[in-house]
């Protein structure tokens, strides 16, 4: 199958679920909005050794917040349900509730919603020491809680959902900038899709790792040297066709199947687009991992 | 004492010693580099709770990196040195490891440097798999490992020193708005001081802490009401002055005494500029915390 | 009348009529397409001693653009036809010719257009040396132009409409940097609006100006001295209250007046959320300088 | 000439002389400093059919600034005296003076000032209408201008030298995105150069020109056909090599010979790094144009 004249594998992503918070950062400007999210959205490419998976999924408008002020939507993401409990509310606390003028809303849809975290027993809530209020705000239950600059609020329940990790897909092509360049492509195209985030910085990661190591069997995760044109006549089962010389691949996690997909569809349609590129393919594990299958194929339908 | 009209209380700055890394985090363009240090540097507002202190310390100079490319200078700091040790590899695994074209060399100066973190037993170098290499590059020894855009090149033993945590100051001023922009005024001064960083997002805090809690004992930390203007009515011991609304903080760290003595006075110095504000003071625990005090009326000397 | 407690005065923008040109340009990155439409966008404040006016009125999503790419609508406008259209192409052929990767399309919606700018006779076309071709794409008759970087394409017919201009209202504050928060709250929020654009760098105008000069009588423009609280007691006929030692003024001009008097609304009711705004007035001549006007009371109405 | 494997043509880049001035643009924070310099310098690529050259030449430093506020270098140039004196005031007047809380310096180094440009003449001054003053500030002589912020500060006499214009290089690539990093990484490096400009959007040129015209005789200048790739096959004196698909042509203008050759140094050594560039080569008029050239394998000597 071809997409603008570059090849699309006949392969899979492996998704598997994934708890995942959402929440919405808004402030007086938008930004010290955005200065907020990207504070608590850093050390977010991958949950391995590190405080959970996050990126910010979009910009939201004044006429869409609940205080009307500027803000943006984060998601925090990690498969384990204490781990998820634990860093969503540390994100918050360190990357929220110390920069000026932020507040904090659940973003998670109703409908999404399998349980809730409750601020009440956590650091969030006892920083007030003593001084916080639970008021009723804007139609929701939030905490008022005296910070320097005037009182911080935050909804009282989070929302989680059982979301979809593991969308991903590869990008081969004949010289490192024109992989780049589709990359970067890529990333900007899948910021428009609700509901997903990248957790990588930039959407892009040069990294791709597979499961555990050839030479160093106890590591967690090793470099995905099929993948490596650098060192593609030392690895056996290299997977680079003659004529490509860089990889870059782009991970997608979202709240629901559908919204993955669709942001894999218009990933790789934008990455097309740039002359260099020579393969689409994607990272699985046989089936091992995860045991929702996203076809490339499949979501590419239609766009030959 | 006054400088420009405003009133700098006679108070200290109580510091202590923490270990600190300072890295250099190089890529193609300079864009690319700014994504890795913002990943790399996220969630390193403080370092309860999460992954050490981080900030971004200054942009490097195409002239000045080992390898010719525009770069990003990254401070990683915690008071415990396994801690420390840990995080610095983390922070670079997952902020700096995946990020497009990115390279990562020690820029702890040699005369400060009291030990060595080597990469050889960590994650990073595992995750060469076997195909990673020791070899001289630019008069330095780097681990040439290979990613799927290329090799990732990592000098091998970043420098650790003895630096100084707990710099800062207080700015209270009429309004929050007038109070934010002297904040951002200062911290945008401070950005020009060679070795230092500031761990909050944006280098301003709005969340002020005190240590433990009055009402809930048990707390590592609570918020600073005697600076919270607005609960000032509530707070028996406010330090809250009339016709003051707001609060910020800013909290500074460095390699050395001297830096972030000459940080925090380039800061309180282009805080007095912004008209509104009222007093600069400083977060002191009465020299239970720290043993080096920074006495605000030394640093602003001869500004008068 | 109060908004949010702020003092709305009871008196009106005074609009006059205005051709403005409307394109969407778009790039292969959404950094390259923005560097464009900043280029683009530049020495657009006022249309006195200047290149018309000008401003970036919203980001384009790849789901919307003819040729998929990320992109930015741009509005031009000026009081004379033959000014706006001069302009508005050597706009386009300074700001995004030279731009890499770019294309330029028409954005003036068809039931908007009053009359075409035809590319043909103009330097755009010239450019092409006779290597330019006339051809069909994405449904829209355009020129294909050789550049060193590739192709350009540009929309060959590019719509004017009579929109309107001088859109406004003032905010008075009790310090500079609560009145600077008020107007960038107010910009980011106009930000929103369709069709609109804001010709001030940053949306925000710190020289209101009044029609030729007390002194300088020959002047086009002066300094807007009843609005000057620096001057206040030199000025006669100051409009400054008590209390009040900042104004900044906000422009926008706009397709059609229900778009502007949306984009007044909206900023209004932002700017008045910020603590220490004292008033909001709006610039107007008595109804000499333009026909329509656009009541404050009338946009605010129902946000008492 | 070889420099990191990529050929160096034998040629050179033909200068001219040019008017250019050199202000300083402060505010009270970084960011009003940048809006104020990009409004600025926008529309400043070239100066046929527009308002002059212009481009951001640096940060300024909080320690160097007169008012010690964080600023911004901007410089313009026209070949013409009268324009130059033109459109650095309106550049001012319109990029500068309606900016929240700017003020601008001079900022010619005394030793290359040709001639003084006077404010009190110009609109600038005008703008005051008889409020404004002559005073002394920070040992400089200054127009104290009422805004409706508060005073105005600009520089009553802005320095004008006889600098150099027509710098350029042109990178050739196989690929448009391998030639477009290779751009941005050299426009990176140029921009660490002191006393220089690059006037081109993003600092990139797509839309090389040639003087005249070959089909169309009256054009100004037209597009530069032999080193266009995408018509190589239709233009008889193509300079397009085997194997490339891109062009890319980086201008800088200076104040003096030595910056100007400076820039092209360290640009043309960051585009050598990038994979995929086949040829360095630079724009002449076989010396019709200018008296100065500037010879490539000069001021590459010793890069080898």
């Amino acid at each position: 199958m071809k997409v603008n004249n570059v090849e699309i594998e006949d392969t899979y992503a492996e998704t598997f679920s994934t708890y995942i918070g959402r929440i919405l950062i808004t402030a007086s400007t938008r930004r010290w909005a955005l200065a907020s999210a990207q504070e608590a959205k850093g050390l977010g490419a991958s949950a391995t050794m590190g405080p959970a998976e996050a990126g910010i999924e979009q910009e939201a408008q004044v006429t869409e917040t609940p205080d009307g002020r500027p803000g943006y939507v984060l998601q925090v993401g990690h498969r384990q349900k204490e781990e998820l409990n634990y860093w969503l509310v540390a994100r918050i606390r360190k990357g929220v509730v110390p920069v000026p003028t932020t507040a904090a809303f659940n973003a998670m849809p109703r409908e999404l919603t399998q349980y809730y975290i409750e601020i009440d027993g956590t650091p969030i809530r006892y920083f007030g020491d003593g001084y916080e209020e639970p008021v009723n705000l804007y139609e929701r239950e939030v905490y008022k809680i005296p910070r320097m600059d005037g009182f911080f609020y935050i909804e009282r329940k989070l929302g989680v959902t059982k979301g979809v990790a593991g969308g991903n897909f590869l990008i081969l092509g004949e010289s490192p900038a024109a992989t780049l360049m589709a990359a970067e492509v890529a990333a900007d195209a899948i910021r428009e899709v609700d509901y997903v985030f990248m957790p990588c910085a930039g959407g892009v990661a040069a990294s791709g790792t597979k499961v555990g190591g050839k030479t160093y069997k106890d590591a967690v995760a090793t470099t995905n040297d099929p993948y490596c044109a650098c060192i593609a006549d030392r690895v056996k089962d290299t997977r680079i066709p003659k004529g490509v010389s860089c990889t870059y691949e782009i991970f997608v996690n979202g709240l629901s199947l559908e919204s993955v997909k669709k942001a894999m569809r218009l990933g790789i349609k934008a990455a097309t687009t740039v002359g260099g590129v020579k393969l689409i393919t994607a990272c699985n594990y046989g089936g091992k991992l995860g045991k929702t299958l996203i076809s490339l194929h499949e979501v590419c339908r239609d766009l030959e």
